[in-house]
Formats: structure tokens, sequence, C-alpha cells
């Protein structure tokens, strides 16, 4: 019996093991703590060793937690057991981690600092000198003591812990993020059909991570976006060097989690092949860059690349060509690298030689033509003789098994080469074994070098990806303005996923005109035309530039924006006790304490989840408060035709619809945005559409003429 | 190097060892073809050999087959490789399985009759005889195929091929299933939160899967009904039995699953043990259940109710009281079970003394009293001498290693009794590992019988579960009528669910009164008021009478429905090319071409995806179709007030509401549904609640008083 001890234990935001090398999402651990001066969030990613501290400050510091939880979906969230916020609050519905309450004094900053101190350089910890930073680092300190917990070793994977301050970044929160299904969508809460989904042309899991960061956090900075356009556009006009690079990144495994399992020497024989395998096309890779060094962006990468060619040749010196995946299989170090492993494999194959020789012999001996050497698990070697011969079998023969067709022996001689045979292959295995993790352990002395490759390529990763999606689906270079020039235009613009889905139907790309003058388009037409659409390929597009993408137009000139809102469709959370207005209001109250004259915002039907009258005077007042008071650029799509006369009496209000063609009973959506109000709205043809009785449409309209003339009440009792 | 063949083939659908022990979920592979005649579908549980045919006909046949596959949910589709239909369109969104296209001579009649009749005894296939049957045969023939194949062995835990006609149950189309939530929730896609997670109080995996399958076809037979209902009645009358019950059902392992991997040879000890653990229980839950025999069903089950003791008397003779998990670790089998592993095991804990008296002797030899024997694994057994009695050292000792503080020898005499020791060892582990696999197969013969005693289990566990839900929530027994009497009527009723949920607050049941007269009730009042959560208790109570189990009401008296119709809220399917609206009419229209006056229909703001008017004519004219055309029971909540006057105009239309209490400017749900139509609405209060800055409530009050006084169109304008 073997006696065991708890190695490690594994949860699901120190799940190691269990994370795939080829399924490139993150996997966070989180962890949150707080005192009077803001909340700190600790975020670490324990499979590549990325690590970060962010902290929130003022009256918002909750919600602008919240948002940013539901951006990152962290898979589980240590918090102080007992501690004064309820974290359970900090979730929406559907993002809901494991939240693993840990001892307190692990979030207590003496300690946390101490733990911190333990484990980095001392110079890399001075942005967190002072007790600014205290909430920070104790939730910091608190996952390092975690990860050391629970895996029983220090995390050594971790190299550094970095600050990200949410005040470089464009405000989405936490509805926004889902609404317009950014990395995940809303019905699947999966990547597939998200704009994710569209623009990950990466090769490299590091580079796909990398680029779900882009897009979880888009840019203010006009400078560093004009970089990113800039390497994304020399990239994009190379198609040969674009797919050298493309080629030579398909080489590439997840370097980072492979490390990981390296450094807690859990990797086995064929990922440490993959490994090798992505250090090899290294140097051809940089070579390639070399071309786009007039890139500022990519000179800067190629300048830092560190190739890692000694332990590359380390690695070709040291492991098989092709081992299996199981080191308890052996021949998993190669020939020449250790002279007592060649030896014993010499014992071992010459053994079964001595046998085949012994074979040979005792057939000469014995005169039994048909002896023969066998081999199993239960009694090892034996000589096998068929019933017609056991009169010739010598007296050295002791017989071991009775067959139907004869018996089986063993002889001294015999059991002596077998032991000598199964003695070196047990001592050969537990030899390559030692020597394996001895290797190992030599890599890991790189890691930092290692990491700092592996970000190198995420970069390099996610630049091509964005620049192949701009060749292959058409994307144009925005021109993006300062913030303050408020100045919004588009010219053929189309949704990246709806374009992509819509395989058989031509898209219908579509313009905005949005000068400093403009601040709100009151939208109208009928449903299926489009308008929801129109709206989020706005948002869309501008996320997407301020990744430092290219974006589906044929021009587009925007001025950065702070924050983007999108108030979309809407569903009932019966189990919170909400309803769906009450959803749609709080979202709306949001908007309005939130959006700067700055912030991009799209409303798709607000107003709809109460009685016709009380939802079109919700509408009007909040369209005017964020005309009159907030001068945000706002999009509005509704149903309300009423509305369309607040450009009467607005100057920065205009009217869009959608263009529709009749043609008799039937009615063809344009997909098209047009100046000015609609006139129809088209429900009763919809209901024809979808296959309601002749009857029940007859009747409809009957009624509709009844209420377009105002005497619904008194002639609807009066017909009947 | 070991040579290695494909074992199995594992796909989403056959997965056997990946599928949990612990989790009971159902995980079906199905089939699906067609002729000129209707569609079969074959649907196989491969981890427990569950195995059922139904087929389609008619103009809605493949509707139907889409229904019955949004509620079963595989995890994996066959379909013959360039079949007619496209079975893509099978699926709703959210439901895609994985498809395999797969050989269609599989699924040619001649070909799968014959795969059937080789692998069941040909009694058990009268049903299917002649071509009436031919759709149903032929998937069911590619299923056992395809198993065949990717198993490479033939699927031995199917013993059976059941029928299943869907005539036989009420029809829950694919939308009001998800809808109603009932066996997963909307938002995740998740069991927890939806109807079958509150109901399911079983204790085992077995009963956990029927309660499933109940809820996914409920039942319109009085006589089945009555009965299942008082078995649950005297399940919970007695709640000393009942807990005994729930206490031995609680040691009952996945009985089918764990019989799948014995039969394929793959059960591990500690999975055998759990199968032997489950055995135990047997004949004590048989014994408790003699006091139910007053119970029809229970006491049917009772008298075939087979206790395995014959095999648990073989698993106590032949399986050791805690075997390790791995069967390579040794120590499976109990001592007095075979001679020759006995003898094994007392060679090699006797060579571990011998080698403890050599070291011994050899102390006394040599004198050096520090001599100790060690073990690793490269070098096997030596002898370790320290530095300062290297003089001592005899020519008989080879050294081996040199260490810090001495040496490491062999001696001739040392290496032999390694030799016997592990070499007994060895053959140990092999004997006992055939001897493993044949107790596996010798349970394999009982196949049968288990599987019979499963579902016995299972059914005992789904009734014991009914019982303790109605005790534990306080639920009723239903008085269930002749569909014909057309009477529904409610006291005190409550949602399953929300009443869950909602821990805090008090939940308010509500009543229903819809004798023969009455088929509509118009529902207005505000949101959040409950209007949602009203309707879908009736329609939930209706499917849980339905399946026997008592619903959450004082009082539930009424006829069984043909079909129970859900259309509640409606998200935009973007990718799909649909809007909100044409999904709501689409819908909209299905109900008015299937319900029957038998019906149940649940309209839950129904024209909301379209301008004002449009929707509003519409509902009218929906309503009017029901109520004259249809005469469903049908309530239909509602924003349109318009909609209320209904009830002047047809007698068979009420009106309900919800009630509010206002309080200066506080609005007090009451969450109770009372008589007549609702006079406000109160959504710019709800407004105020969510946190809308006050003067957007004010504005939109002003706004509101001039639509209400019906002069907005001049007044709006003038006023500005």
């Amino acid at each position: 019996i073997v006696r065991r001890e708890v190695v490690r234990i594994i949860t699901p935001g120190t799940a190691l093991d269990n994370l795939s090398l080829t399924v490139p999402a993150s996997n966070y651990l989180a962890s949150i703590t707080g005192n009077e001066a803001g909340l700190g969030l600790a975020v670490c990613e324990t499979s590549t060793g990325d690590f970060w501290v962010s902290q929130f400050t003022g009256t918002d510091q909750l919600k602008t937690l919240k948002d940013e939880l539901t951006r990152l979906k962290p898979a589980e969230v240590l918090v102080p057991a007992g501690a004064a916020f309820n974290p359970v609050h900090l979730f929406a519905n559907q993002e809901k981690p494991l939240l693993t309450y840990y001892d307190p004094k692990a979030f207590a900053y003496h300690l946390a600092h101490k733990t911190l101190r333990e484990h980095f350089p001392p110079d890399s910890l001075r942005t967190f000198a002072g007790s600014d930073y205290a909430p920070a680092v104790c939730a910091a300190g608190a996952i390092l003591q975690y990860l050391t917990e629970t895996q029983k070793a220090p995390p050594r994977q971790i190299k550094e812990l970095k600050y990200v301050s949410l005040q470089n970044y464009m405000t989405l929160d936490a509805t926004t993020f889902r609404n317009l299904e950014i990395t995940r969508t809303i019905r699947f809460h999966d990547k597939k059909g998200s704009l994710l989904d569209i623009i990950d042309k990466t090769k490299t899991s590091l580079g796909s991570r990398l680029l779900q960061r882009w897009l979880e956090r888009p840019l203010l900075d006009l400078k560093v976006l004009e970089e990113r356009l800039s390497a994304v556009e020399a990239l994009s006009q190379d198609w040969a060097k674009r797919q050298a690079i493309r080629s030579a990144l398909a080489e590439v495994y997840d370097l980072e989690r492979l490390l990981t399992r390296i450094l807690y020497g859990r990797a086995n024989p064929k990922e440490l092949l993959s490994f090798r395998q992505s250090l090899s096309v290294l140097p051809q890779l940089k070579n390639i860059l070399h071309s786009f060094a007039g890139s500022h962006l990519l000179n800067t990468l190629l300048k830092s690349f560190d190739t890692l060619e000694d332990v590359y040749a380390l690695l070709e010196k040291a492991l098989e060509e092709n081992p299996p995946y199981n080191l308890k299989e052996g021949g998993v170090i190669k020939s020449g690298y250790n002279p007592t492993i060649d030896q014993l494999r010499e014992v071992s194959t010459n053994g079964k030689e001595w046998i085949a020789r012994l074979e040979t012999e005792e057939k000469e001996k014995t005169g039994i033509k048909s002896l023969k050497v066998g081999f199993n698990k239960v009694f090892g070697y034996y000589f096998e003789v068929t019933k017609a011969n056991l009169a010739s079998v010598p007296g050295y023969f002791q017989r071991k098994q009775t067959l139907a067709n004869g018996e089986r022996y063993i002889t001294e001689e015999l059991k002596n080469l077998e032991n000598q045979v199964l003695g070196a292959e047990e001592r050969l295995l537990a030899l390559e074994e030692e020597c394996y993790h001895n290797l190992l352990k030599e890599i890991g002395n790189s890691a930092g070098r290692i990491q700092n490759t592996a970000e190198i390529l995420a970069h390099i990763d996610a630049l091509q990806s964005l620049a192949e999606v701009a060749v292959q689906n058409g994307y144009g270079r925005p021109l993006l303005l300062e913030k303050e020039k408020n100045h919004l235009e588009f010219e053929e613009l189309r949704h990246p996923v709806v374009e992509k889905v819509l395989k058989d139907t031509l898209y219908i790309p579509n313009n905005l005109h949005m000068p400093e003058a403009v601040n709100l388009y009151i939208i109208t037409g009928p449903n299926m035309g489009g308008k929801s659409t129109y709206c989020r390929s706005v948002a869309l597009a501008v996320i997407l530039g301020q990744i430092g993408s290219f974006v589906p137009a044929k021009k587009a000139v925007f001025s950065l924006r702070d924050r983007v809102f999108a108030r979309v469709g809407a569903s009932d959370d019966l189990s919170s006790g909400q309803s769906t207005f009450m959803v749609e209001m709080n979202e709306v109250a949001n908007i309005l304490s939130h959006a700067t004259r700055h912030s991009l915002v799209i409303l798709d039907e607000v107003g709809r989840g109460t009685s016709t009258y009380d939802g079109l005077s919700m509408a009007w007042a909040v369209s005017e408060h964020l005309v009159q008071k907030v001068a945000a650029k706002t999009l509005f799509a509704t149903h309300y035709h009423e509305l369309t006369q607040l450009a009467n009496m607005e100057p920065s209000v205009h009217n869009l619809s959608v263009a529709v063609r009749e043609r008799g009973e039937e009615i063809i959506f344009l997909h098209q945005i047009m100046p000015g109000a609609a006139d129809k709205s088209y429900g009763i043809q919809v209901g024809r559409l979808a296959g309601l009785p002749d009857s029940v449409i007859q009747r409809a309209k009957q009624i509709l003429k009844l209420l377009e003339h105002d005497n619904f009440n008194r002639q609807i009792l009066e017909q009947e």
C-alpha cells in the first residue's frame, strides 16, 4: 500500500493541470478587499503567471468593481471571511464565480506586505510604497498566500506585479459589455458569435488572451492607439510576410501555461516537446519582423525579442525526438545525454538477445524444434513445449503451467537472465525520471526570459490578427480625433458580427454623420428593419477603433469616447424579483448619472415594459434630459412615433428611419437608414409573414384604422 | 515502446468514462431518419442502457420532432449523411448538439432490422414488425451499429427497445418548455432555479433522471395519474418510513452507469465497492416498502423488486473492504477468495522479513553495527555502510554507490532475495487483475436483473421525492377532472420556484376560478405587480398535477390539459435575422394553429415589439380569435389597457388586475390578483424607484397628463 499525502489542492482558480493547452481562454483567480479609502482587486492567471492589481475609490467604487468583474469573469474570487461588504452583490446574475472565504489575516496589511516582499524583488514593489495602495497590497498578498497554501509551493510562475489604473481605459459597464456581446454572447455565455470571435485570427493562445484583454479595456490615449494602428497597417500591407509570421506563430504552443507546468514539475514529455517546438521557430520569426522595423511599435517589440536559443539547444540535446506522453514509459531522454542511461539501455537490449540465444541453445540441447520462449505477466519468461515433445523435456526444466496443448517451464538460467533484463529496465526508468526532472528545473531557471518572450509573441500575434481581419473583412483604418471635437462620422459602416452571419443575404451598409451640432438621432421604422443592428454597429466600431483595430467601414472619422453605453432589449429577472421595466429603468438611471458629453449612448426601445402612455412619457423626458443636460452623442431606436416631434423642438435632435418598399401586400425591408421620421410601422404585415390566420390579420387592420382616427373608444363598442 | 491500438472512440453521446457517477443528468445519443411515411427518432442513454424510439408523422412532423429534441437536449445526434432534410434546422438556437453524419447504409431498413435482430431477443421486437415502424427501426439500428463501431464491442448494457408514442403525453412545444424553465433556466441553461430543481428531492441519480423524464412528458391518463398521486399521498403521510426509505436510497449509487462500466470492464475497484454498497441496502428497503402495500403502484413495484442478494454475496466474498481506486495498486481481491493470490501474498510479506533477517546476519558477520538495508528505485535493495566502518566491509560486498557519508553495496544473497520479493509482487498484481476481470464478467451476467431493480429504485425514489416536496413545501393533492369538463380552479396558488427565491419577502398566493363559461382573463396592472408570476404559476401547477405531483396550492381542481402554451417575453435573435416581433408573431401563430378547447394558453405581453397601434390591433385580434374560434383557457397579461374593453363585448372574457396601494408618492405592490381592470399603470413611479433624476420624473408626469387628455399633438408643441 502506497502512503499518500495531500500534494496540492485544486480550486477553480488554481487548476493548473486541468487547463487546456489548446483552448486559450483565461482563467482568473481574483481577490477583493477594502478599507475606508477604497476597494482593492488583485487578479491572477495562475496558469500563466499574469498578475495585477487595481483600486476603486469614490461613491461608485462598488459598481466600478462589479463592472470590472463582469468583464473579467474570474473562475474564483477570494474574499476575507467576515468582510464588511457582502461579496455576493458584486456579481451580475450570470457571472457568479466560486467565492472562497479566506482567512482575514492573509488580507491584513502587515502580513500581505511581507508576503509580497518575500516573493518579489524589492525594486519591483516601489509603485506600492505608502498607504495609498493598501487595498491593492492586501488583495495581492492574500492571493500569493492562497496560492502557496493550495499548491504547497510558492508560485514561481509569478514574476511581476502590475498596477492597472482603470482611469486610463474606456469605461464599459457590465450591462453594456454584455449587451454588445463583446467577448461572449448573451445566449450562450460563449465566445462564439461575439465581437472577439470575429476579430480573433490569432495563431497562439498567448495572442488570443491578449486580444481579449484589449477588448475588455479599450484605450483613451491617442498616441498609443496611433502606434497600434500603424503596426496593424504595416502588417496588413505585406501579405506574404504576414502569412510567414502566421505560419511561424502556428508552431507556437501556449508558452505561458507550458512554463507554469514546467515550474511545477508537471509538464509531461509530449508537452516538453511542444515547448521545444515552440522555441524552434523564434529565430526565423524574429528575422521576418526586421522587415517591419518602420513601425515604431513593431520595432520596439523586435528590439527586446529574446529568441531563447540556449534553452532550445539544451532541449534539443536532452529530449528524445518523439517521446511518449507518459514519463513512466521511458524513452524520454535522448541517447548521448547521460552515459548511465545509455549503458542501462544497452543491458536491457542485450538481455533480450541473450534470451533469444538461450532459446536456440536449449532447442539444440533438448532436440525439441518447436521449443519457444514466451512471456507473460504472471510467470515472466518461460519455455513452451507442445504435448508431442513432452517426453524430451530434460530434468532441469521446472514445470510452471499446464495448457491444453502443452506445458510451460522455467530454468534457472532463464530466470537469471530475466532478472538482469527486468532489473535494468526498472533502474533505467528511475534514472530517466530523475534526469527529466533536472531538465525541467534547468529550464525553469530561465522563466523570466521565457515570460518576456511570451509577451512579445502575444503582441505580435494580436497585431497580426487585427491586420488579417482588416484584410479579410475589408476594414479601414479609422481617423481618430480628440474627444473634445465631438464628431462621429462613418461611411458604409457594417455590423462586424451580423455581416458574417448573413451568408446568403447581402448586408446593406449604412452611414452616420454626427458633427458637433448633432447630439441625438431618433430612429423609427418597422421591426426587422435593422434599427438595432445599426445602433450596435456604431458602438462596436468605436470600441474597435479604441483598441487600435481597423473598423468595418469605408470611412471612419471619430472623436475618442470616454464611455460607451448600450441599453438594448431586456429580459425579466424573476428570480431576483426585478421586472423587465425595473431593470430597464435602472439601466437608464445609470446612464443619466454617468454619461458625459464625450460618451456614446445607444438606447434601444426604452419604455416598453409599462403601459403605452407611461412609457412614452418616460422616453420623452429621458431624451430631453440627455440632450439638454448631458449632451452625449445618442442614438435612440424606438417604436414611439410620437418621439419624432422632438426634432421640431430641439436643434441638436434629428430623425432617422429605416427604408421599406411596399409592393401590394408585400413589404420589403431595405435595411437602409434614411433621414426623416418613419410614416408607418408594418407590424400587421410582419404578423402575416409570421403565419397568423388571415381572419386575424383582417381584423387587426380594421382595429388599427379605428385607432388611427382616434375614435377607438367610441366605435369599438358600437361596432359589435 | 508499447504498441497501441484504437480501443474505442469517445464521442459526446458515447462518453461512458467521462460521465460523472455523482451528477445524475442524462446524456443522450439520438438518431434521426425519415421516409415518406414519417420521421423516426431513436434515443439512447449509453451510460445506462436506456433506449427508445418514437415516430412523427403528418404535416407537423418536423416541428414535433424539434420540440422533442428541445426537451431531451441530446449531446450528440446521428443523421444519415446526405439526408433529404437539413438536420441543422431541427435545433433551437441554444440547443445545438454535435451532429454526426453517419453512413446512410446503417439507416437502411434491411441492415437496421438485421442489427436489431442480432442484438435483441426476437420476442421483444414484435412491436416493430411490419413497415409501419420502418423509420423507428432504421433510427434504432443506426444507433446500435454506431455504438458497436465506436466502442469496438456490442453495447451489452442495452437490453430492451421501448416504443414511446407522443400521443400519450401532454404536448409542450420547445418555446413553452423553455419559457416555463421546466428542466433548465433560460439564462444559464442550467437545472438550478428550474421547476425540476425545486421538486427534485431524489436521493439517487436513477430517481433524478426518471423525475426529469416525467417532467419532459406529462401524462394525459387519469387512471395512471391517480395511481401516482395515491402513491405520493401514502408516502407523504408516514414521515418516519419515508425518512427510512430516503436513508436507504442515499446509499445507492448510480447503479445503471456502474453496471455499464462493469459490462465494459471499465469499473475500477472503488466503483465496484460503490456497487456492492448500493446492493447492501436493498433487502431493508424492500422491507420498509411492505408498509405501503396499500398503494396499488407501490405494491406493483414491491412485487417485482429483486434484491439481488446472490450478486451481493459474490461481491462480499471477492472484493476487499477498502480497495484502492486503481486496480494496478493491488489489494483488491479479498483473502480467502483465490488460493494462489493468498500464497503469493505470503511470499511477498515473508520476503521482506527474510531481507530484515539477512540484515541482522550480515551485521553479526561483519561486526558493523550501523549496517542497514535500504531501497531505492534505481539500485533496488542495498546495504549502507558509514565511512567509519568501511574498513570492515568484506570482499563479497560489491560497491554500487558512493555517498558523502558512506557507501552502498549489494551482495548476491541480497539480490536473490530481492528478485523473489519483487517477482512475487509483480505476479500477484497480474493475478489480481485477472481475477478482478472475471468478477466483473460474472456480475455482468446478471445485467438484466440489475437493470430491472434499478428501474424500480428509480420509481420509488421519484415518488418519495414528490412526497417529500409536498410535505416540505406544503403542496396539496390536486383533484384531476376529465378534460371535457373544461374547469380550472385554484385556491392560494403559488409559483413553486419564486416562492423559494423570495426568502425575506412574504409570497402572496392567489386564486384562479375558471369554470367552463370563462375562457379568457385579461390581466392588467403595473409592472412588478406579479402578473407574469401569476400566469406561470397556473401553467406550472397544471404540469405538476399531470406528472402525478401535488401542487403548490391549498385547493386545486382542474381538467387535464392536452397542451400548455406559454408565450412569455422574447429576446432578439439577431444572428438568425429574426427580430423580437417576428419571433413573437411566430409563436402566436403556432398557438393559434395548435391550441384546442382543452389547452391552456399563457400570453405575456403580446404585441410589444412594434408600434403602439399596430401592437394593440394585433393583440385585440388575437384575443378575439382565441375566444371565438379556439375557446382555449387563456390568461393574457398585457399593458394595453384598451384590451380590457373586450370583457364588455364577449361573455367568456373577464378582467383581472394586480392590486396596488398608493401612499403619497410611494407605491406598494400587493402582488394580489383582483377582479376588474387596472386603472393606472405606475410606470413613472417605477422610474423614480429606479433612481432616475427628479427633473426627468417631473417632466414625464407633465407629458403623461397631456397624453391622457388626448391633446398631446397640439399641446406638446405649443408648450415649448
